[in-house]
């Protein structure tokens, strides 16, 4: 780990929401260099504030052209805004990574809109953590409202996901049987539904199996069931969007519901818990291989067990057992 | 945890080959459930000698239709074959996951063949510590050879496809630019590049990418150097077959390459260095939760961020100061 000079001045052009040291800053947390701890421990009162909408769904979709639109709305309204990118990119997806940078880039001339894109790889503490704490460091930098967009598969950013107060899945007309299958993201993850591209055939067919599968949900009495609206949102033809409002609408309604219940208190209870484990797992990892690497016991662990005289399970629990578990009952 | 009877009577019959034995003990230890260290501890033994294959790349390049192919060839040989299918699909790829299940079937009939897919979400231990497990119990069964099929995109699907000793990175022509975006898997990922569908336009432009690619790598003296190889693989249409012994001639080279040099050493070395971390990770985290969650300190600590009093990283060097980090120099 590097120390790098002057993080607490970085820091102070953090708050008067300078873009450079956002992005000096974020690269610092990101590799996990300096003491990046004390940075985010630094960061941490400033932030908490932003609403933080989600935009997930498979692959053309459409999510970036939207997230473009939703942007403009925000902008239009005043609200300054930070956009979060988590693409499973490298080593297969860098040209649709690419894509999504060329067509959010029309706001990159607006001091407004700061987009910041992790790709799925190479973060030492994960790609999950190194999202909760770009978020944190764009709440920081005073952004009011905070977009993520994601790719809607493997573990990483469905955990990513669920840190947004309101999120938005993504489909299209035509995805057919995918619905079904669909089944438990809409139930577990969706507070809107949006059918983009809905000048294609299928819309109405679309609408109606989501709406079964809503219909057969277990929702009670006062919690949100989600919406879905229908969307047309080419990045390039505003004069055919449709639906852009109906969805802002939407997550006004959603937000409002938030706040009227004890719900936003649970998403904010959540999004700390997810944090500490995030840090918790990261910290013990780097601590224990630390450890290991250094005395060069992990090469011996490994050699004893391809020479067939052991195998990890045990290897693994003789460690903890002779380390850490005579301790844990005082945790 | 739910302690099953009889466990030791379903590992016999593993080990004579029985399906539904591995398929109940793939579910105990897919789920954490019983003590699944210990059967994992007694089929160790009995593992580590299937050849295994990775077959990974994007989304409808073919990998199911080529694993389908391949799997076919290793029969013809008289190998017993296992297929590990790790498909991001909950909750947005659940269609492409059915489609592949289906054209795989074909070989559910044959005994010499055994399929077994793990979605990418529900495992408490994380996906690739389920995988790595999974195979093994089919090394265990007594396969001579697992193929394993990835989707190539996330951290979890890399880590996975890492346990291959021989890994094909299959992609189509006209993917264009988006092979350039790809280098860093050809170079980290590939011993064999297969352009599928290469009765396309555009072949012979995506092997000069890919040559181009790899005239430009670093390679040894003595150093693998991926291999391309063409094929046209639709599963229902065996007359328009292209190249697939070719690609069984290229991964028996592989293979040999492995063996007549260290490489093999290595390979299996990173494959239990990467259990043993993997385990690590999981048995930690379950104990300093399991510890927190008893206590209900977790939550406490969550309400004293949420009021503003301290923040995750605080906390997290505070709990690991007080409980762990005073022995680390003795691991």
């Amino acid at each position: 780990m590097q120390r790098s000079k002057n993080t607490g001045e970085l820091i102070a052009r953090l708050f008067a929401g300078d873009r450079l040291a956002a992005a000096r800053l974020i690269s610092l947390v990101e590799n996990e260099m300096d003491d990046y701890h004390e940075i985010m421990r630094q960061i941490y009162p400033r932030t908490g504030h932003a609403l933080i909408v989600g935009v997930t769904g498979a692959g053309g979709v459409g999510k970036s052209s939207l997230t473009n639109h939703i942007i403009k709305k925000f902008r239009d309204q005043g609200k300054i805004v930070g956009v979060v990118v988590v693409d499973p990119s490298s080593p297969f997806s860098g040209g649709a990574f690419l894509g999504d940078r060329i067509r959010l880039q029309r706001h990159t001339q607006d001091d407004g809109v700061y987009i910041r894109s992790l790709a799925s790889r190479g973060y030492l503490g994960g790609l999950s953590r190194a999202t909760y704490d770009v978020i944190r460091i764009m709440e920081a930098m005073g952004r009011d409202v905070i977009i993520v967009e994601t790719l809607g598969a493997g573990q990483d950013e469905v955990d990513v996901i669920h840190i947004a107060q309101t999120c938005l899945l993504v489909m299209t007309p035509g995805m057919g049987d995918d619905i079904q299958a669909m089944k438990a993201g809409i139930m577990e993850i969706a507070d809107i539904i949006v059918i983009n591209k809905a000048d294609l055939d299928g819309t109405e067919i679309c609408r109606r199996h989501i709406q079964a599968i809503l219909d057969i949900g277990s929702f009670k009495e006062g919690d949100w069931v989600p919406k879905v609206i229908t969307t047309v949102s080419v990045a390039s033809k505003s004069e055919h969007l449709q639906g852009i409002d109906e969805l802002m609408g939407a997550i006004e309604e959603h937000q409002k519901y938030l706040h009227a219940t004890d719900a936003f208190e649970k998403v904010k209870f959540a999004r700390i818990e997810q944090e500490l484990g995030l840090i918790f797992k990261d910290e013990l990892q780097k601590l224990v291989f630390k450890g290991l690497k250094g005395t060069g016991k992990k090469k011996k662990y490994i050699k004893h067990i391809m020479e067939g005289k052991g195998d990890p399970y045990s290897v693994v629990d003789e460690i903890l057992q002779t380390y850490i578990l005579q301790r844990s009952d005082e945790i």
